[in-house]
């Protein structure tokens, strides 16, 4: 059964992302409760026509729909303590950062107060929520997910059912999401590069997008080498990346920045060719990201 | 002036690069010569329709313009040095990586030599070449752009004269290009942890796709945080980023992934929080690399 857009839906947690969450639900039409440890965080979703719910018990009992976006898993439960004898047969959909392990823990925490559960999160900014495009992802029980499907999506129109196990949003979490820091700091180290040349760093937006926009276009190429063992591809090898080193001694003399956050990149590459693989795919660089692990 | 699509061009160089470069002046009509140390490299291109002269000085003295693509500015003058004496009056455009400094020596020894010269880079693969989106952008004697835009047009639609300077391109190179290693290292890391888990890497290409343009929508806002020195949104903080850090050891414990090369991305996170940027925008980082290299 497919319940029409207008679910009752409670969402606890109004942070930046909750109140983006709220909000979209209440543009979809959706009668929408709130509740933040701190009520004043509801002013502006109550002016837009959300209820604001007096306790998380309260919260709970308004829509068979809850969703919690707090900060981590723990922090979740810690918020759902009050209003466990609530859960019961509702549908809980966490949305949070965390590990798989805290995934699974928090799915245990769920169901053994007899909510139907899902683990999900945004792979997006606060402002994207409510975007056709925008993606969510979930990982637990698919007939929540098939039967709050319509709901969901109010959230962003690209809404994923990864698999029954409750761990999958964060693992993929982790997985996906360790391209940012290490994608930002090179950003900010280029940034501070043609800024001691005394250009705005705004002048290189444009190009950095199109530099995202090509290492998009790798990720299937690099995804079906790991997939299938085959490095043998040497359009990009690992030796064409090593001769680059260089280049970051280069930027640190000609700029000061420090370049130093790289060294241990240097070292997997100089270790991936130590054992055969540098006039492999720089991809082969998995096989000693994994393999490091092993012998740790 | 701007001469037609037809002037005659000389490519130097052809590993894959090269080869696309000249394959590309051949598609858009160009008289196109070539030459490489390896003559069997131009075989696929003198079949397309391109001349393979005999010496680097007969392939120089063929074109107004003259196009090298070899893998290092050093590589680059010993390979003319044969055809010195001809680069004299001619427009010759480098296309390779290397450090600024080394772009300002090629660019002492080319006008040395009589050559008017501008020095670029192709922001994207070989297969790229030539589509109406690519991008390209080149430093040095504007009047050599100009008068041969339309001819530079044919190796990518989006072609960017980034000043006088001939340095200007490396310097972007290194800039944009920081974040292609980490990035990438970020996605193997990921793809090492779904496998570790049983499942393909493939499967979470279309999740890290639309998290590179997450991070593309996110440029701008960084930038001009950077650029105004004004780090105080602190929807994204160096204290956010900080508590992400205990999930890469999570990961390293659930899935056996070397995340040890996170380790410097973590200490700069922890410096930035200790020099009181810790509530700030994650691009205050830029500061923090800046002044490292100033103290150290």
């Amino acid at each position: 059964m497919t319940r029409d857009n207008r679910t009752p839906v409670t969402v606890i947690g109004l942070g930046s992302m909750g109140r983006a969450l709220a909000a979209a639900f209440i543009a979809a039409g959706h009668s929408t409760t709130v509740w933040n440890r701190t009520p004043a965080k509801a002013a502006a979703l109550v002016a837009k026509g959300a209820v604001q719910a007096g306790s998380v018990g309260t919260a709970v009992e308004a829509s068979p729909l809850v969703i919690t976006c707090l900060t981590t898993f723990e922090d979740t439960r810690t918020a759902l303590e009050p209003a466990a004898a609530a859960l019961s047969g509702r549908a809980l959909v966490t949305l949070n950062s965390g590990s798989p392990a805290d995934a699974r823990a928090m799915a245990d925490w769920a169901t053994g107060r007899g909510a139907r559960f899902l683990a999900g999160a945004v792979k997006n900014v606060p402002a994207a929520v409510g975007a056709p495009d925008t993606l969510l992802y979930y990982g637990g029980d698919k007939t929540v997910f098939d039967e709050y499907e319509t709901a969901l999506k109010a959230l962003g129109g690209d809404t994923v059912h990864l698999g029954d196990e409750t761990d999958l949003a964060a693992l993929y979490e982790m997985a996906v999401g360790a391209m940012l820091l290490p994608a930002l700091v090179g950003f900010f180290q280029g940034a501070a590069a043609v800024q001691a040349r005394g250009l705005e760093a705004g002048s290189m937006v444009r190009f950095a997008g199109k530099w995202l926009d090509m290492i998009k276009s790798l990720l299937p190429v690099y995804a079906e080498e790991i997939d299938s063992g085959d490095y043998t591809d040497d359009a990009s090898s690992v030796n064409l990346f090593l001769a680059g080193v260089a280049h970051d001694r280069d930027l640190t003399e000609e700029t000061n920045v420090d370049t130093a956050w790289l060294a241990p990149l240097h070292e997997l590459l100089k270790r991936a060719a130590a054992v055969g693989h540098g006039d492999h795919s720089v991809s082969a660089l998995t096989e000693v990201l994994r393999n490091s692990a092993q012998k740790a």
